[in-house]
């Protein structure tokens, strides 16, 4: 069978399986130093950001995913006042935790400028604080970034990177989650996107056993949707000292609207499959 | 962009969304007086019925949907005996549902007998309870079923149907709700499959209102990720005297396995995310 008419289509090799949203046309395409950024006008699930062939965000869905890597890391740690988010170009995440009012400062470490400026050009509705003057921006190389940081200087890291092929593979590995951990101190908490339950068992266990090899006490998941990632289903890791329990009645009565996020699906997210309990138990 | 090699694909028209999977041939093709069903061995997801264009399991990962449509309404009942399915047909939710050791009996309606002995055939892993002497078969009309049953002489209800249109759009209409209450009585529960909370937002509206105006006190949301169904993100919807609470000690002493299906995915899946509340609230 075939598509008729003008569609975007991600095949997710790995699983014999892909994705189709159609198009109305194509509004940018940039060769990056470092990737092939595309953006484009779908027909419903609005403007679609893709880097090299991978759906990295539509306007329609990514409320889920920057809502559930902004504020289940902000609501675990104790007193979120210092946020690195590493990677994050596009600042759907950066708006999230800008919500906060007890952050002080949020620095972007984005390797590629590409990716933001194209953000702040075709998804200004991502980037409407980027001009909060608590956040700030830094292009250059996230784990060059982390090993340099001055240890406890940081009270929450935020993974918001691509898979873990070609740029962030480095973010995938125990050498970044050690430095993260000397960054962070004792306190501080670790969050990272960990790709499908269901297509990547094997990537989450890597994840959750360099966590903790790399010293962190605690790790714990967080299941999502994700309409437009390969699955439906995504994750993140969460690492800390105990990151099983958060600031639950903060969260309920966070002044701040959310689309997705809600303390109920916090504590849900929480909650692993069987599956998944029994892949990271061995 | 095209696909190399041989996919099936169903479109979802009302997202220009599609889902492809990478096909290593048909296995079966038949038009049933209901229906048009194929199945296919896929590359990743095993195999795959499709009916009417539509994906209706396949072998990887139909256990999250049969599962969740199972196990949240019997632990939500306080003592479930006697069951009835309406469709199922595929048998994958009567697996389930005999694990129960205090089920006495479940019988399925499902209209059409060819889906059942096409799924006997092609998914035996589904249909190994099928000889349960517990479990009862008739190939018939839902609807009238219920419309014929004794008052009070159900316990659950699951109805596991294919999307609101063609030959199940009665199942999603304020009548078979009435009837289900009726053939319910005071303590029972309802639980029917109500599709995507991404896509559908507006069918889940219309399942909880035609619930409640049919003289349920209470209705529930179970959330839940469904890699094959379009967005990868799908609902039930419970429906009785009290169904936001349930026999959570009990569920998380099951005897019996499970793959995705917890106490404490059980209790997640019950929270909502903050847009679903606000729709179901207005």
């Amino acid at each position: 069978m075939t598509l008729e008419g003008d569609w975007f289509i991600e095949q997710a090799p790995e699983a014999d399986m892909a994705l189709g949203l159609k198009l109305r046309g194509k509004l940018a395409d940039e060769r990056s130093p470092y990737q092939h950024i595309e953006i484009y006008e779908t027909e419903s699930f609005g403007r679609l950001m893709v880097i090299d062939g991978c759906v990295m965000l539509t306007a329609r869905d990514n409320f889920v995913y920057h809502e559930m890597m902004a504020h289940v890391s902000l609501f675990t740690h104790p007193d979120p006042r210092r946020v690195v988010i590493i990677g994050g170009g596009d600042c759907g995440t950066l708006k999230e935790v800008l919500k906060h009012p007890g952050v002080e400062h949020v620095l972007q470490v984005e390797i590629d400028e590409a990716v933001t400026r194209l953000a702040a050009e075709y998804f200004p509705e991502l980037c409407e604080s980027n001009d909060d003057p608590r956040a700030e921006f830094y292009f250059g190389d996230g784990i060059r970034w982390i090993n340099d940081a001055e240890p406890g200087s940081v009270d929450v890291i935020i993974v918001d990177s691509t898979d873990p092929v070609g740029p962030a593979e480095g973010l995938f590995a125990e050498p970044f989650y050690r430095a993260c951990r000397r960054a962070l101190g004792e306190r501080g908490i670790f969050v990272q996107q960990s790709e499908s339950p269901l297509l990547h068992t094997r990537i989450l266990k890597q994840v959750h056993a360099g966590l903790r090899a790399a010293g962190f006490a605690d790790t714990a998941w967080a299941g999502f949707p994700q309409a437009t990632y390969p699955s439906g289903w995504w994750s993140a890791t969460l690492a800390g000292a105990d990151v099983k329990d958060f600031r639950e009645t903060a969260a309920a009565a966070k002044t701040f609207p959310t689309r997705y996020y809600t303390a109920g699906v916090h504590r849900g997210a929480l909650a692993m499959p069987a599956f998944v309990e029994e892949a990271l138990a061995n």
